[in-house]
Parts: C-alpha cells; structure tokens; sequence
C-alpha cells in the first residue's frame, strides 16, 4: 500500500486545479472492466482499457484454438460497455445454440473474423469500435499470443488458463510460481497510455488467471510502478473455488504487490454488502464453495481502503447455451454496481465536471 | 413491352415537374442487387431493395438449414451496397478458411446471429443497417420460409434452389412449372413499396432461382402490374449453364412477362460490351459453358430496349475458402458496371438534381 505522498504535484493536479480530461487506464479482464467501464463512461473522462490475453477456454478459447487469433471474449465485454449506441450491441452477446456453431458468442465471432481478415486484433477493434461509436480505447495488453502456466509447491505443473481455473486445490497447495509462456512483451499502445494515466484502476476479474498474468507482461508492472498515477485496486466480491478459497482482502493486496510492486496500490476499494438470503442462496446454487471475500473490520478505519456496499443486487442470468464453458469455469453471477463504483473512483480522482 | 402510353401523368412527374425525391424499387438477388445500388446509391434518391428468400445452398443455406433462418447472403451484399461506411464493411464478406466455421462467411453469422436473438430478419437488417448507416431501405421478399420447386416438361421435380441451379438440363427439358413450396405471402413491406415506386428494377441475377420466384410470391406481380411505376428489366450479361443456355435478350424478357404479367416492362437494359480476350479466356476456364447472351440487331433501333456496353472489365476474383456452393452454383465472375447502369437508369427516370 503506498503512503499517498508520492506525487504532489500530480495530485494535486488529480484534485481538480487541472482543466485537462483526466485520463484512466483500466486494467483487467472482460466482466469486471466491463463494469467499471460502464460505470465511468458517464462522465466526461478519457478512458482506456488494458485487457488481459490468455483465456483458453470457451467460446475464446475455442477460436483461438481453431483460427489461432488472440482471445477476444474481454473485448468483445468492453465494446459493449464503452458503445455508445448501446441499444444496438446487445447482439454481441448473443450465443448460437445449434448446429457447427452451438457455445459460440457472436461478438466472438465478428471480432475473430475481422481479425484474421485484417491480420491483427487492434484493425478488428478499431472497425467494431468505429461502429458503435464507443468511447474509450480498448488495448490488448500484447498482441503476442502466451498461455499462463503455474508451478504449484508441490511441483505440479498447471498449464494453460482454463485448467488453472478449473484447479480445485490451487488455493491449498500454493503458488511456487506463475509465469506466461512464452514470455511475452506488452502492447506498445498499452505502456503508452499507463505513462499517461492519471488513475490506473485494476478491475475486478479472476485474479490468478485474468488479473495477475497482465503484470508478468514484460514492461506492464515496471511502467506501472513508474508511474504518477493513482492506483486503485477494486477487490473481487466473492471467491474463487480451488483458486482464491477463504482470501480476504488483505490476501488479494499482498499477493497482487508482491507481482506489481511493493506500496504501489493507493487506494482498495472492497465490497461490504451482503446479498439477501434468497438471492445468495440461488448463487450458492451454482456455487457452492464460493464466498462473500472477508475483511479485518479494521480495514475501515484506515484512509485507503474504502470499505462500501459495491454489490449489484441483480444476478446475472446464466445462458443455457453457454456449453464451451467448463462447469468450475462458470461465469460470475453477483457483480459490482457500476454507478456506486464509478462514484467511489471519483470522489479519489475529481473531475472537473459532471455530466 | 409496355407501350409506354399508360401513365401520362405520372411519366411527366417522372421527368423532373416534381421536386420530391424518386422512390425506386429494386427488385432482386444479392449480388445484382448490390451493383444497381452501388450506381444509384450516388444520387439523391429513395432507395428501396426486394430481395428474394429462396437460398438453400452455401453458407447462407447451411444457416437455413442450421439454425432455422431467413437465407442472408443477398441481404449481406445488399447492406454493404447501401452501407455510407463502405472502408468498415469489407469484414462482411471475409469467409473462415479453417476449423468448424470453414466456407462460413461473417456477415451471414451477424445477419443469421441476430436473426435468431431478435426473433426476426428485419429486426437483424435494422440493426446493422443502422450500424453501417446504410441509404435505404432492404426488404425481404417474403418473412416466411418457402423453397423453390421445378417441374421439368419430362415431368421431373427438382426442388430447392440450390438443385435448380445444379440442374443441367433445365433449359433443355424445358420448364413446366415452376413454383414455391409452400406457397408465401409477400412481406407487406414489400407491397408498400411497389405501391409507392416511382421506378421499378428488376436486377440481373439467377433467372430461375432468384428472379422469377420473387414474382411466385403472393402479391408481388399483381402490385407490380398495377403500379403506375415504370419498369426496367436489367439484362443479365451472361448464360447460366443449365439454366439459360443459348438464351437471348428477348427470351429473358418473354419468360419474365409471363410470370409478371404481359407488357410489363417499360425498358430493357441489356449489354453490348465484350470482354478482351484474356479475360474471357479466364471466365471460360470457370464457366465453360457460359456465354454472354446473345441478342437480335434489331433491338438496337427498339426505343424500349437500351443496348449499351455495361460491362464491367474487372473479374471477380475467385474466393479459395468459398468452399460450401458447390462447383455448378459459382459466383459469378463478370458483373455490370454499376455507374453505367446507373447513368442509363437516370435517362429514363431523370432526379432532380445530381450530387
């Protein structure tokens, strides 16, 4: 956790004396970026989205496989979340439920397409962002193509994101080491945009295998630590089976500074609120080892880490046709409430002025 | 032929007394279709495609067959035709080369994708026609699923399009009947149109698969006869192997009036231009037997019949992963000029003013 009193000049230029658009990098995988994004694109800010690249599962995975093209399930969630013709995007989501084709996302599809027949994944965004007129960029953290692997303590070998999610005692045994193979360097664009930040906000997402593996990007985690930006992290709301079973917030901070720098985090933002019993009941339903993430009650005392109920009490439909998905890989039901989110990172980083 | 006597008031409003914009109506497949409206497209008119829905082969028709959809293919050509973001619309025509989505091509999966979300074709034509600000309106012939049937004069069936089209007897046995199966109701979107039309095309295209079955669906040729539109049939440039071997201009124009109605056709536009010979020499090499379509001196000195050099010289390449039509089903490789077209068109229908 850093002291906050790194950068002066540069706060106080975050605080509102500047009459520049302040710029935001999010940092993150597809559902978790998507929501803060939704959230922020509200207010007049220059926003920018560093998207992790090592999904191998799914209907991304899938392509990825069959096509060779980069994973493009995160962008495809982040199109959607900076369009703004967001009455025209729903489509993207939508998943085949028959035929060659069954599992598979149609935004995946488009995206893949494109990016084979252009020759590389940034002309695909730039074509599908130009038509929903989003706002924001959205940046591939690399544009090589690595799959994560992590060496557990007892010296097995898990290779490959969708497996690493699907470790059940990933959590029990502990990590000895994860690193990308082959090692691959960031995006040009993507350093680019962290030297200018004003706020770099790391999402929520699944953290060993959609958050973590952007700072074992070469040049990602030393541009960020460079950086005068404010880092916010925004915890996750619940754990992961086999992967972050009974982490508290404390955890998630150690473990993402001890990958990103030591006292490079200013600020946590971690979620206090509870979902009604029936809701959580249904959640436990599909996931039954996961938990709401704990923290020490005297988290709330301190200045940077803002403790608040953060918690989208809407559950997020599963899609029946959502069969490329292995069933430990299921996607989140309970996510964050974008507007309260967007609020908090405000409050931390004023903007000029509100729409 | 009409006599070109039967609407005097109507005529001189077509010839520049009125200052409201023309509504034209073009009736056809994709890609004919496609190449009227690219010339027309330039100038300050109301454009208007019906398009026929009999499609059962290629990737178009394995989404039929797949997923249950309306076919897309014409209507893929004919958005991209429309489209005023013609440098982001090329991603339309890319076809998968490998894996389960090979022969596939992505504008297809967007139409039939959304397609099957919305519930509906015109719903999936709104979106993206929205998306690629498209001028104009696309209109499916029909919303309900039919396939083209053919009985030879040696009684044989052949049924579906596809077969038809494959069919290398057909204008040698000769035609008895030619019909949908079951019979459709034509879209009332495109009865409004033909009732509004200033000026009707019929496009070129395939004769018997998707030209003349858009006069077979109920209520389309009756509208047309009464509409106080005039109408142009557009020639097509060369024989279909098959299906209209050793036609001639006339006897396109006698086969159309039967279906559509005697007198119909106010002009027809047909192609006088030759390809050099190296050029022919490669379009013979795909298409052995076709030829470009003959037509009688005569015709020349005709008011009613516009030969003119409406050739385009640049050969539609041949697309490798085009691998779901089958050999006989090729797309075309030599197509109008669709500014000449259009210049021609605007003769015989003058707009008010030019861009």
């Amino acid at each position: 956790m850093s002291k906050l009193l790194r950068f002066p000049n540069r706060r106080s230029d975050l605080e509102g004396k500047s009459k520049r658009i302040k710029k935001i990098v999010v940092v993150g995988g597809g559902v978790g970026s998507s929501v803060v994004l939704s959230g922020l694109k509200k207010y007049p800010l220059d926003l920018n989205v560093i998207l992790t690249m090592f999904d191998s599962g799914g209907s991304s995975g899938e392509l990825r496989k069959e096509l060779g093209v980069l994973p493009c399930g995160d962008v495809r969630q982040c199109l959607v979340a900076l369009s703004q013709k967001r009455n025209l995007t729903k489509f993207l989501h939508y998943r085949f439920e028959k035929g060659a084709l069954k599992g598979h996302n149609l935004g995946n599809l488009l995206i893949a397409g494109i990016e084979k027949m252009a020759g590389n994944l940034e002309t695909a965004i730039d074509i599908i962002g130009k038509l929903l007129n989003i706002k924001g960029k959205i940046i591939p953290v690399t544009l090589e193509n690595a799959n994560i692997e992590v060496l557990l303590n007892n010296n097995e070998l898990i290779k490959g994101e969708e497996n690493i999610i699907n470790c059940q005692h990933l959590s029990k045994i502990g990590i000895k080491k994860i690193y990308l193979k082959p090692q691959v360097k960031a995006n040009s664009k993507a350093i680019s945009v962290i030297k200018n930040a004003d706020l770099i906000i790391i999402a929520p997402g699944k953290f060993y295998t959609s958050i973590l593996p952007i700072f074992l990007v070469k040049g990602t985690s030393e541009t960020i630590l460079k950086s005068r930006a404010k880092k916010i992290f925004i915890c996750n709301l619940m754990t992961q089976a086999g992967n972050t079973d009974n982490f508290s917030v404390q955890d998630f901070l150690i473990i993402l500074e001890k990958y990103l720098g030591k006292d490079t985090i200013d600020y946590v933002i971690f979620n206090t609120g509870k979902l009604p019993q029936n809701l959580f009941k249904k959640v436990k339903k599909v996931f039954p080892k996961g938990d709401f993430i704990k923290y020490d009650k005297n988290l709330l005392k301190k200045e940077n880490f803002i403790g608040a109920d953060v918690l989208d009490r809407r559950l997020q439909p599963l899609n029946p046709a959502d069969i490329l998905v292995k069933k430990e890989n299921r996607r989140t039901m309970v996510l964050h409430d974008s507007n309260k989110l967007a609020k908090i990172i405000l409050k931390l980083c004023p903007v000029r002025q509100l729409r």
